[in-house]
């Protein structure tokens, strides 16, 4: 970390933040310019509040050179992270194909959907049993019966499940669960992402909407700093003014994040956008920047289970979809264009 | 609710639309104009999820007309929320001073900010136990023993307190605290939400980063929605692209909160700007602006306790600082100018 | 368009407001529902200023229903757009890639670019005379020279050339210039955009920072007003809060244009990462999502040219995109996954 | 400027790097630090473009220690900007409230209402000649005939008018114009700003909508670096995800720019919130943040001049609004608290 101070910083000032930051074990290289003074700060800065030495009268600015995660930091771990979950595998070049229903309803629905995406492709099993609703009048998730369906039929397919965890409580019943999904909403839940990484499922954590790629991958930090180093990033859309689809899918994520960190990134297509229309452009599209998978809504009738099944594809459009965001792959895969 | 339909919809799928609508209790006025059709519907829509119906295929547009709020609504109670607290209120014309420390750290120094504030004219002593840090590695509060100091200056001063609850696992610590505060990253952390609807403390709630004012006041439903009516709405910044202040704080939520709700309104300058040196002025703009009160940090001795304190003023700024909002409190409050 | 009507809204102000609406010559159909008045508006809406409208006292909302634009409106013309430029095209089908250097810096390097980009796979060249920078400290460009250099280019190697005219007072230098390029940051400079649609040359046109879709489209109709309708879409990145990227590249502007609009749509990575790392991920996500063309700048010697080299891809680079973009096009273009 | 490189950097970049900034006439410093290397930069950094070093591969970080824009700011001029204007002034302690009509429409409007809110304490008249609008098919001013009739209000009154000029051919129309209004959407039109930068009268400036408090400085210096100083600063409301409102107005630029810069600003809290029931409350927390003015929409008749009235004030409204406001002025004007 460099700390730039004013010029001609208060001196009793300047020696209290040094004092301060070698009580922190860091060791302090003071370089005096001919216009100003910087700190260079060497040891581990991580713990370090880069915003609050900012609000100092006396600092200028302050420039992090060493992130503030280490876990999750590409730089420290070279190689991607791979995770492996049933017999498949998120990362390490495979496309995941993670797809389902919104809300888990029922057996039969479950079940069709399941057997239904397999078929096309689909690797892992999504499905709604908790549901975050912004209004408590809305429908809240079947919850523990809907994961009772979710065993169902990942018996019936061999598909691992994936499903959203909301608070600690549930997780007693996440036992058949293969990867415990942390929402949007919940990202900067720690309590809920310390207690995460004392256990051993993969989670896959969404990106909050409007997180920055740092504050992500310190979320992941806080799973991994307790142990569980099996994370992957989901991009789902973030808040802008912009009011068409109801977030902005942020595909830059992907590169950033995978130049960012070794944990594979995978790309909510659905959520992201709100709109049927724009889902197999940008599955397509995430596909293309480089993404190590996708979660996708498929629902077997989203006329009659309507409000659930509005942002849901159709098993028949799912079923044209998989094949090509395949192809692609296989496309972009093969050999990388970097400098 | 108002629907309008695309040009000649689809048959199946508008009488399957409507007869869902009807499933869900609502009648549904159908006004066939000239280019397009409009479906009114008549009844509780509270628990229709309005962005689901707008990915309808047929559907071009959709438009609430009541608020999908109803015990947060100003419409439905017209008389302001007036929250009693120790010898002190919330709302009703009285401006609520929140002040002290982010992190409470010795007994010490809160027993000192908190007479110190007293004395300026603060009403609650606000103190930070459990501390929602972005990184693992930074200090995370006191926890339990810095609620049993804030109950020491409790004794001390009488100034009832208010602090951040992370989980509901920290309840039972909460039988001193006088109004719990649930953070802007937990805004939509609606378990917990629930939970606080079912006991009797003021909850105070803080505006999400990129939350709407809808948002926050369906979250306040939550709460509400359980039997706990006593929430303090408290807006602390969103988050743009302007980087010169750690978020922007939106004044505008102060009226707007107020047209849209009969809960009182506060504002944090502190979070909301980060920087010290716009604190006065920003929270002079709020007291203008018609919030019921201000939450302020204030820190004895900012140079030592280094990063804590940064974006805390000290007990002398805030002495002069307190006096001028009570007085521009009495200019502004008078007489309001509405049409 | 509809307006919603509060709850039993004042006469005279209703009154008032359909004569109104009736003297801009629309027919107003009213529809008294139980709990609210529907206006129903028929007749060409795109005149009337909706948010206007919204602002009346006795209005809870407005929808539209016919977008404000007209000539850009895929639902006016429902085939592509196709732009013929010397021996190629936009649109159609195609896959158009610009290509060139920030800055037009001297004969030697532009015809050395060029040639290059042209053997890679280029299509059009580009090039900067005129630049916007947001200091008046800062380079600005070479002007006439450029243009200059830019027709020896074209002569050199037959592409057709685009470039950003600031002003309208050096339209007169653009006699050899085949495309206009109107910058992001004067997409809503109506006096130039008006004069662009009395000139017969294609524009290129530029999202603003923080233009939505139909703003964008408004501006491509002030231009097609004036009776040029060869516009070319450009988006090139969003104004959000994450800083890692210099702007928020949407790329759900491509199927979403493309579904409001008949015009072309292309992306430019450059600008909208400002990272040459993220470049060429991005540029295969936007051909992924259906994009008709790209925008990248290319520099022969970005270590020498430093400042207006650093965010261009070396020839070399681009000479190893370029291949695999027309190779994702062949597969993505085949055949389109729609409902 | 501070530029930190990455670790071991490749050594002929780095002498690239150190060889070009030298030839913009900086000396460089060079700090080897244990991890990282630090330069140094002494001299004018202002020509220098920070995003594009940021974007070379061997750079980590750039920090600004200088801001880009000189004759803007309040280091180089401590003393604050008062601009004279007719027998008032802008800055200096003075309150100035600018009012008015969205359009000037007739002769008896523009008239009545100077004389209105002249009664009720505006000092400065403002009114609408050209308009910009983002459709082509809306209303777009009466230009040269509006211009007149300001000129018949300015000589019934003795109030000097600010109005908006589009494109520099419309200056030669300007005369009798007291103050130049360059919109939102023309705050980096630069050849605009470059031409208003070589002529007398004051510039009244808008901050674009997604516009930096830096970038706004720097189309200021843009007009200054002509030889024109006057520039007056308005805040009139960002572009966020929040709809309720039309813009969300940005209180804090008000600290912020005032110490940034020495030139005045003003809010402009009609345009800022396009909701006449929020105009009262902004202009409140505006005037209390410490602004040195307001621009108010005020019209006489909203109801008949529908659609450009309709986020304007009526003149009584006005009438009360104007005295409260001049009310709290003296109240917060007359003791600022700083630290």
């Amino acid at each position: 970390m460099v700390i730039i101070l004013k010029k001609d910083p208060e001196k009793e000032q300047l020696a209290n933040l040094i004092n301060w930051l070698e009580s922190k074990g860091l060791s302090v290289h003071r370089n005096d310019g001919v216009s100003h003074l910087v700190l260079g700060l060497i040891g581990d800065t991580s713990k370090i509040d880069m915003d609050l030495i900012q609000a100092l009268d006396i600092v200028d600015g302050v420039k992090r050179i060493q992130e503030p995660y280490k876990k999750a930091n590409r730089k420290f771990a070279s190689e991607d992270t791979v995770i492996r979950v049933g017999n498949t595998q998120i990362g390490g070049g495979t496309l995941t194909i993670m797809a389902g229903p919104c809300s888990v309803e029922s057996e039969e629905q479950i079940i069709a959907v399941a057997q239904a995406v397999k078929e096309s492709g689909a690797t892992i099993l999504r499905g709604g049993a908790f549901k975050p609703r912004s209004s408590p009048y809305s429908f809240q998730g079947y919850g523990a019966e809907a994961l009772r369906l979710l065993s169902l039929a990942k018996q019936a397919t061999g598909l691992p499940i994936v499903t959203e965890l909301m608070e600690l409580s549930q997780l007693e019943l996440f036992d058949d669960v293969d990867i415990i999904q942390v929402g949007a909403r919940n990202m900067q839940n720690f309590n809920l992402l310390k207690e995460l990484g004392h256990q051993k499922k993969p989670v896959l954590l969404k990106r909050g909407m409007s997180a920055t790629y740092e504050e992500l991958l310190m979320s992941a930090e806080y799973i991994m700093s307790g142990g569980n180093e099996n994370i992957i990033l989901c991009e789902r859309g973030i808040r802008t003014f912009e009011t068409y689809s109801r977030n902005t899918l942020d595909i830059t994520a992907v590169p950033a994040l995978k130049h960012l960190s070794h944990l594979p990134v995978i790309v909510d297509p659905s959520h992201g956008t709100g709109k049927v229309a724009l889902i197999p452009s940008m599955a397509m599209a995430a596909v293309a920047a480089g993404a190590d998978g996708l979660m996708i809504e498929v629902h077997n009738d989203p006329a009659k289970a309507l409000c659930d099944g509005s942002q849901s594809i159709k098993p028949d459009l799912f079923a044209r979809l998989a094949p090509r965001l395949r192809a692609l792959h296989q496309v972009t895969h093969s050999e990388e264009v970097t400098e």
